[in-house]
């Protein structure tokens, strides 16, 4: 333990300046230190592991790893919220038990219609409008809209420890990319302000998109059918089309993010994956291996032996939500 | 012209301070002077027509717009080298009328073939191996091969004036994107060296590709499948996905770029369309309305009413082609 301390005290220590903690937020232990040892080797000039500035790639699943996913992923609470408010203005859009159960808010009854019951409600809060017709309707929401159990909005659930960690690796000359099941657009209308990532950095699902040239000029109009489903194997192949590179360092949450964790500590040269483990039921939640949101069980099971770093938000983390500015 | 010619000048004069020309391959006239006063328009702070470098976008279509395109694209020329060499190895693998003309180097043959002979060739040469295999196979080609009529290697058939224009685009705090209806795998091996375009900024079309999990480690595999056509009006929606915003500068050759240019300028800001005009048979070639490769036609017709900027390669560009450097 003494020396693990001096490890983790090392930074602080560099050329005899004491240097600020770049991940406050982050108790002292294994996970930090992984971090930080990974980051100071592949940033060193001098070590085998340095990695060129241009190379320096990071990606982040959204839900579950920089923002809280539950009761139920944000993008389903904004979907049921969109047809709730459809119906009132023509409740002849509910044509389906699906949508029913969304104009009354019953996410339960939305599952129960399984998958073709959930794209359905995801179409109609989705599809039918411009992109900017779209991020309108994202941003009026999220300004309205509050979680259901601790009042915030939804885009102040994001984890302060991440927050600090994208920060840092910037500062480090690392690119910073979400990759995301959830949907490119409507991530991108938060993407700058809450986690200072740039729109072109976001990497996600999405519907067929047409261009359409009406009475208004150009649009691009959202389809309702299926265009990319960027999880699991599919994140690889986004973050080539999207990126180009193989990231260094991947962070997630669960199972959908192992083929990311994955592709990143399959290259030549170094590569840290880390998962954020849900553990803390009284700051946040706690789950893992079962449920419909953010299961994890490949990822527990493989995980440690492949040397990936776990993230336990009970014990690593001293803060989960930044202080609200309101 | 008097008046034309001390406009053009102006941006030698700046404060009293004679600067260098930014584009200095550009000979005077309309052209050169537009693009100048768009660039100072939108980053001059105190210009109606100001645009914050975040949202300094500009993007430009590869095959005739940054790099020459006759007598075939480049890239139906290393299809057509990959699959004669592969022939040479297992001649059973020319399995239809089209490939046995891509094995004799015949592209007439292949374009007589249709739609269906390319895309056959192209997947024969570009699938059925992983991403990583194919850019070595790219750059092994870009090494070897030559171009028939110049004798150059054919990441030197690039435009010295286009080159000046992205460096000076990026000096002036823009984003330069490459959106090509070309592979984006294929442009990703020489965009850096060749542009300066980092393979993060280049979008294109795209065979549909898996990831797999093999003996040797996880490998993303290039599929026969088309995923992604990155033409015509598939080119504001790619920019969309990869870029996240409307572009402001759009610079293209063909009617594939119409509604690129189209979509840049029809935003509620300042945008500028560019038409490359192929005009020049002694140093490049000529042809615009007529043919396979690079037909201009809607452009050429509406341009002009739309404001839309041409190059005539012909009178605006002192120089075609970099020096060679071997």
């Amino acid at each position: 333990m003494f020396i693990k301390s001096l490890t983790t005290a090392a930074f602080l220590l560099s050329s005899g300046v004491v240097l600020a903690d770049p991940l406050p937020s982050w108790n002292a232990g294994q996970s930090k230190s992984a971090v930080i040892d990974f980051v100071n080797a592949v940033t060193d000039p001098a070590s085998d592991s340095y990695v060129t500035p241009a190379d320096r790639i990071a990606v982040f699943d959204n839900d579950g790893t920089l923002w809280a996913e539950q009761p139920v992923y944000f993008q389903i609470a904004f979907a049921v919220d969109q047809v709730a408010k459809r119906a009132e203005a023509d409740p002849a859009i509910l044509t389906s038990d699906a949508l029913k159960a969304a104009a009354e808010g019953d996410v339960e009854g939305i599952l129960a219609s399984g998958k073709e019951g959930l794209l359905e409600v995801l179409a109609t809060a989705h599809a039918g409008m411009s992109v900017s017709e779209f991020k309108q309707n994202v941003a009026d929401w999220l300004d309205e809209a509050r979680h259901p159990t601790t009042g915030r909005r939804y885009d102040e659930m994001i984890y302060q420890p991440m927050l600090e960690l994208l920060s840092y690796l910037r500062d480090e000359g690392f690119a910073t990319y979400i990759v995301s099941g959830g949907g490119i657009d409507f991530i991108r209308v938060f993407s700058e302000d809450a986690y200072g990532i740039d729109v072109n950095q976001v990497v996600g699902s999405s519907l067929v998109s047409e261009y359409v040239v009406g009475d208004a000029g150009p649009a691009l109009m959202k389809m309702p059918d299926l265009f990319f489903n960027d999880d699991k194997a599919g994140k690889p192949v986004a973050i080539n089309h999207h990126i180009g590179k193989r990231p260094i360092l991947a962070g997630g949450n669960s199972d959908g993010d192992f083929e990311m964790l994955e592709w990143t500590t399959s290259g030549e040269g170094p590569g840290l994956a880390l998962y954020v483990h849900h553990t803390d039921a009284e700051r946040e939640w706690a789950y893992d291996r079962e449920g419909h949101i953010g299961v994890l069980n490949r990822g527990l099971d493989e995980g440690p032996d492949r040397g990936w770093v776990f993230a336990d938000m009970a014990t690593d983390w001293s803060t989960i939500f930044p202080a609200t500015v309101e």
